[in-house]
């Protein structure tokens, strides 16, 4: 081959790399079947990323904001961090006999998780708050990456961070090659989701927004710490989504992502801002490879957003109908 | 031109266009004198990017932590916030005739600037809070805006967005295009800086950590709507500034850049965490040119993180000697 013809052979492959565009032939939603969600979702995607359209959104402003639990991974049968806690109420309890008689210590020490679940969520985080407080924040992400390395779900026998659904990894994937930013936006712990959002969903610990326990800057044998406090700082659930998304976000995102009640907040927020907007909802329907549930569900309960989603113009998704696979075969 | 010659040209052209590096033969740095300064930052850059190198630092962790007020802003004669508040106090107090005996209410209404800056940061931030009670977030950000459009400084007369530093604008660009992620964590109000800061500084909402106040989500005329509370939610300054950075951001910042001692605590934790890091502090010597001050100024004290810099190994940057352009010449 002379010296032109190779120029010519890397100039194809150069131009082939450059104007490859962001989402090429390949589906990028593989495992969502053909039908009105994967539809809407494409088309959603399409109108705010053409330049010049009318319903074009600048990169900057692409912000989507996703429910972590029963949204992005499996909350059934008790949420991970429920699980996650009830485990270390005992490791506490032994060194701090005193909780022992306190309700919910007793009720975790006793297996009672039912206990554990009715209580509201302010009490369920103060109870996480308690049993980890005084350990530093970097203790604690260790222990968090320690259980979930061993912890088990009950009835798929797979470590939790298997347990994340395959269309929405894709879907998060396909959005940021739309140049969208995700975040989370959950009320589950900031702390327990950030030592592992990167590596399973791409999503970066900036861009997790989650419950939070006050935290103290401490001299510890002469090095900054920071320690984490029995007291709760922040519940983001339900109306403090909103809030949580304008305190850490500081923006409204145009797209929101949920399947409980505890969305229905955030749902109303993203989806009532100018521009286009989507709202969409993980409605849990396939009993047979993951669960089904939603009006009666003492876990990821829904009902008021699952009523009104007509009205509001939001995308109620069939797990049964519109995935083709749930979780990663393999570990994502 | 045969067919070959143009491939081997575009090829050519093509190949230019991929090789060049992020940061090309021009100086990033131009407003920056040569010298101990630039080449302690160049070097750092270097080294945290060079593949292979052992104090290479992944993309995702190169996390740089800026504050605002006289880092990357003119903070004298007052923290431009102040003057906000205090012009905005006059508005608030003919509503409210009940607050104008208030001690702060009264200084600030009477002019009494001194007794406004002897206060704590909570307290003062407990004055702005009230002062903008009861508004909506979006309707706080259409003040600020307008606000800015008219408000000019008493020395400069010129617009407070373009009293910024020109050589940290090139700093951040720079950091930037090493693909360091950079966040401002400032004593300031947060939804003061959000309107601003993209344009002015190419830093996103998101990416800005300040202080706050307390939201409500609630429903007005129907409309999801955020109301701004007359009550403090986190203050971001001294001890807060590393809590701050944990909470928003979710890990260490591997570089920090603060003028005072409000940073200080914030300069330790990012320098005390392991691998390489960088402290860098911009110390007001130039009088002529915008201000000098350090050990007795009431706005922006710096004693402790400049006695304790040599042995903290944080660099202590000199505005005289250091730049070669304070402020932009033009709109920036």
């Amino acid at each position: 081959m002379n010296s032109h013809s190779a120029s010519a052979l890397i100039a194809l492959a150069l131009a082939a790399i450059l104007t490859k565009p962001a989402v090429g032939q390949v589906d990028p939603l593989p495992s969502w079947n053909e039908g009105v969600t994967k539809k809407a979702i494409v088309e959603f995607v399409g109108k705010v990323t053409k330049q010049g359209g009318s319903d074009y959104v600048p990169p900057a402003e692409r912000i989507a904001a996703f429910d972590n639990d029963g949204t992005l991974w499996c909350e059934h049968p008790l949420y991970v961090q429920i699980v996650f806690a009830v485990d270390r109420v005992r490791a506490f309890a032994a060194k701090h006999p005193e909780v022992k008689d306190q309700p919910l210590f007793k009720a975790a020490l006793g297996g009672d998780i039912q206990a554990v679940l009715s209580v509201s969520a302010y009490d369920r985080l103060q109870f996480l708050a308690t049993s980890h407080a005084g350990m530093t924040s970097d203790e604690f992400t260790t222990i968090v990456e320690d259980w979930l390395k061993t912890a088990r779900h009950p009835r798929f026998k797979r470590p939790y961070t298997e347990l994340v659904y395959q269309p929405m990894l894709e879907l998060l994937a396909y959005l940021r090659a739309n140049q969208f930013k995700t975040f989370i936006v959950s009320g589950g712990g900031v702390e327990f989701m950030r030592p592992w959002t990167a590596s399973v969903y791409g999503i970066p610990p900036e861009q997790v927004v989650g419950s939070s326990v006050k935290l103290k800057y401490e001299l510890k044998d002469g090095q900054p710490t920071l320690f984490r406090l029995a007291e709760i700082n922040f519940v983001d659930d339900k109306a403090g989504k909103p809030v949580g998304i304008q305190q850490s976000i500081g923006r409204r995102p145009i797209a929101a992502f949920g399947n409980s009640d505890g969305d229905y907040e955030m749902l109303r927020w993203v989806t009532s801002g100018p521009g286009p907007r989507f709202g969409l909802i993980v409605h849990h329907t396939d009993a047979e490879r993951e669960y089904a549930y939603d009006r009666k569900a003492n876990v990821g309960r829904l009902v008021r957003a699952l009523d009104e989603a007509p009205e509001r113009g939001w995308l109620v998704m069939d797990m049964k109908r519109d995935w083709n696979v749930v979780f990663p075969r393999t570990n994502p």
